[in-house]
């Protein structure tokens, strides 16, 4: 034991992105709600003074809301921004409001009245669990801003922290967390929080090294103090020995790939990133993406007053190419209703919407202007493209959905063509979600050039169990054997039918599973940015023999913890 | 054409129920919200006495509704009874409560405040589309009840209609339907509602022939006229043909066959019920079933304060193997979640139900006290049984989920051991509802006696599509291809395992169908009593090599449409 270890202490919480950082500790106190002074004598205060002090503190929240709204869906993507609506929508809760408008009648000054109306709701949510719990959190987000606008108390400039900074914090609230910038931060850790809180997608999403759930402990590290966060092991450790801080400087020790990777065998797998944003090609080009696998197409279409014409998808689709010189690009077109509303689409409730209409089903449907639209712009973008496109619908579920999709692409050219303007027919596929695509696979496959398993959905139909309920949350693992079942059933139709079969679903970026992955027949595997180093690492380590054998085991065992016993065995 | 065929007038409608009766027409007008006299000078009305008159109207309202539940519960079925709780709900539903109260206060009558305070929901209601639109049938129902309360209205008394009647109305509330007696009503046709109204339902649930939304010129029909109700064509015929009278007075010329059936070369096929009550009981020994195919077991925990004891649920198992001596019951262990609520049961909120902690799930989790309790009583019930008693676990979808239940089995038998208690281990299943379930067949077969198929959920998951969601109703269909596919599977692994194969879902019930199943290679099919006899017959017309080269093209066919093609064909 040397003497630098000696020195160094460790503290255990939840790593939430695969990444280690050193820097230099800065406690951040986000002010807010707690620290108010006694309220004046009721008598003193005026109740019309402060209902127009509240009104005017709520639009300035709606407006600073609206920006950071942007600044997050540019930067991080529209999913992460959807966070700010709810936060929108807190400022109009009926419950708040009039509860805060009752305590200014009384004769209560804004900022207390405000302090008092979030009490109840907040620990209404604070007693719930998994999801709900995390409502809290949003809720004191917006009461701190409310009463930091009130109280003309100045916010913590996150965005201008000095370079080399390690953030460490109670908790960070979203707004926090989108402010901080990857150049600057070289980790953060929070007492609070667990592995799907905003501040944890949003660590993932930006690439920072961030460990959650520490617990107390975390305030025992000093201001200025040495530290590195460890997003992979969990660990918050200040005064690392020189071997951790090397480790963590080198990164998780991977070379980044720019070519193509081959298995042993020589075996060519693509290796491809799934964005969803613009602001995310360039890090999927700096991770050594082969392409894209999944170009989601939602953000140009969230967070607008109507649809973007075919000249600024044109432009995007463009954009995306040109990341990619050498590269496949491949477009999901427009995959909303279940949880992804517009509002400018009208998309009624329903009791069960994972299992309502959604994407291909309202582009066939309600949504058909919209999809022609689209099939325009990527059919033109295909023609400066040299063959690197590639459209794939979602939410398959029957051939004749299929033919009809593929039906519209066939008269949007012959508009085109009509037109005089250039076009080309991009390679064509198919997203297997549903269980049903997967049991057509074969039909499928003879209709198209591609299949896409987006395992995140087959793994939520095929074990019917809503990856966003916590109390089924065991049930939604790909490993489970029917779900390797359908993939595997996917990837051997995709053969026969001679289309080549990838893989965007969440399963396609974990390293421990690409043997299995390549095992069983996919072609290409599109994953977050962060973890395509590894997974081409991975690739260059399998033989395909091996791998088969693997699958083939996998394939045959009746428990996800067999499938992972074979994968742990082989692993060894 | 005969001097009967010119008198004879045909009106077309929606037939909902398989069944033709002929009668004499009694018009149904229920009185209610419509025709009260114009209201009194406000200054002659006492507010605090209307508030008083209108709180004991809700207070009779809610007794009768109580009642009418329980009657509807014993004689219709629980899901069918649950109408009467969304009644109940409305008559506490502040906007309309509130409405009534202002009304009030303002010098307006009860029963004119009652008048006023529902036209808006039911208008907003009658606007909306599918399932919602049918919410104003019930709001005028609760506002008809409450006006009649009010006014001291009589209530036609539906339940003592001379036999014999056809009953014909604009529209029948469920509270209307409910009071149907089978043996006095030959039929009824409404001006208004839909196939899936509750007036449909119960007609199907009590085997009365049916037509519905015949439109206006229903209104044509007059009293006392001679009128044949076809539930299966659709039509009312005032002044039918002999031809037409004779065929209605002998049903649907299909015998009812007591004793079991066999393919023309002799295959076994079990034809067995769906029983959800005791009630229904009798109904499927008189349309000839073998047994019952699936024993639902919610009506027992359904409507109380809390979950029935062991004695209690012995005495009704044993009461269901009673009534058919000679035949299996097939018990299906307590599913409860998605949609089927519970008073003294916990059962959070979900976004999306049926993904959810539904089933088994929930009888391995927060039920298993119910769930030992129930097999308690299941093993006991078996003692007696002679074998014939059969029990399945709903919503299975991984191996480990199927050995938990089986485990449970084992150690309630341990239990009943050391207790000295007589008990029988039942025949053991499982039912395939998840495509997880039906990808892994083969390695549930191996563990249990038998497979059931639920075609209902199970289409539901494979295709992505709620059966409760109007805009994916198109993709509910079982003849999808991917659905064949899933069956043909179950039905291969459960030959393979040494399992026999059923099926309990809306697809065993449809004569067309019964084909194609026997050539799928099914062993047993459970439906509503009423299509028992025509299954039957169509397993006695059905040559089993025919049968499978149906079944073989249908596995082949790459739509619905080709199925259905293929069963058409050879229908002819």
């Amino acid at each position: 034991m040397t003497a630098d270890e000696n020195a160094t202490r460790t503290y255990d919480g939840t790593g939430v992105s695969p990444l280690a950082g050193v820097g230099t500790a800065v406690w951040y106190e986000p002010g807010g709600g707690t620290e108010l002074e006694a309220p004046p004598d009721p008598a003193d205060v005026d109740p019309e003074a402060e209902r127009d002090r509240f009104d005017e503190a709520r639009d300035r929240a709606r407006e600073e809301l609206e920006r950071e709204r942007e600044q997050t869906a540019d930067r991080v993507g529209e999913d992460e921004a959807a966070v700010f609506d709810a936060h929108k929508q807190f400022l109009d809760d009926p419950q708040i409001t009039d509860g805060v408008e009752a305590a200014v009648d009384d004769g209560v000054p804004a900022e207390h009245a405000v302090q008092r109306a979030f009490e109840d709701p907040i620990e209404q949510f604070a007693g719930m669990e998994g999801k709900m719990a995390e409502r809290a959190d949003d809720l004191r987000d917006v009461r701190d801003r409310l009463i930091r606008l009130l109280t003309g108390g100045d916010r913590v400039d996150l965005a201008a922290l000095p370079e080399g900074t390690v953030l460490l914090a109670e908790r960070l609230t979203p707004s926090d967390t989108a402010q901080l910038d990857p150049d600057r931060v070289a980790g953060f850790a929070t007492a609070e929080g667990g592995r799907t809180s905003h501040a944890a997608i949003f660590a993932r999403s930006l690439a920072i090294p961030a460990v959650v759930g520490v617990g107390a402990d975390l305030t025992k590290i000093e201001a200025d103090a040495d530290v590195l966060v460890d997003g992979e092991e969990g660990t918050v450790i200040v005064d690392p020995t020189s071997d951790q801080r090397e480790r963590a400087a080198g990164g998780r020790d991977v070379e980044i790939r720019e070519e193509p990777v081959t298995t042993v065998d020589g075996k060519s797998i693509e290796v491809a990133a799934n964005v969803g944003t613009l602001a995310e090609l360039e890090g999927a080009v700096r991770q050594g993406a082969d392409g894209i696998g999944l170009f989601r197409t939602e953000f140009l279409f969230l967070d607008r007053e109507g649809p973007p014409d075919e000249a600024e998808q044109l432009e995007v689709y463009a954009e995306a190419l040109d990341a990619f010189p050498d590269g496949r690009v491949v477009v999901r077109t427009l995959d909303v209703g279940g949880d992804k509303p517009i509002p400018y689409l009208e998309q009624p409730d329903a009791d069960n919407p994972f299992l309502g209409e959604r994407g291909v089903r309202r582009s066939l449907g309600p949504d058909a202007d919209l999809f022609e639209i689209q099939l325009r712009a990527l059919l033109r973008a295909a023609a400066d493209g040299d063959g690197r496109l590639s459209v794939m619908f979602p939410m398959i579920a029957t051939v004749p959905e299929l033919e009809a999709a593929l039906e519209t692409v066939e008269s949007v050219a012959e508009d085109l063509e009509a037109e005089d303007l250039e076009y080309a027919i991009p390679e064509l596929g198919v997203m297997i979600e549903t269980p049903s695509a997967a049991l057509l696979a074969d039909e499928l496959a003879e209709r198209v050039d591609f299949l896409s398993i987006g395992t995140n959905d087959l793994t939520q139909y095929v074990m019917a169990a809503s990856r966003e309920d916590d109390r089924v949350a065991a049930l939604h693992d790909p490993l489970e054997p029917a779900v390797v079942r359908a993939i595997a059933r996917t990837a051997e139709a995709g053969r026969a039918g001679d289309a080549w079969v990838g893989m965007c679903g969440e399963m396609a970026g974990d390293p421990d599973l690409t043997e299995l992955l390549v095992g069983l027949g996919l072609d290409e595997l599109s994953m977050s940015a962060v973890t395509i180093p590894e997974v081409k690492a991975a690739i260059a380590e399998t033989e395909t023999t091996d791998a088969e054998e693997l699958a083939s085991r996998a394939i045959e065992s009746s428990t996800k913890e067999a499938v992972q016993k074979q994968i742990t065995e082989t692993n060894l």
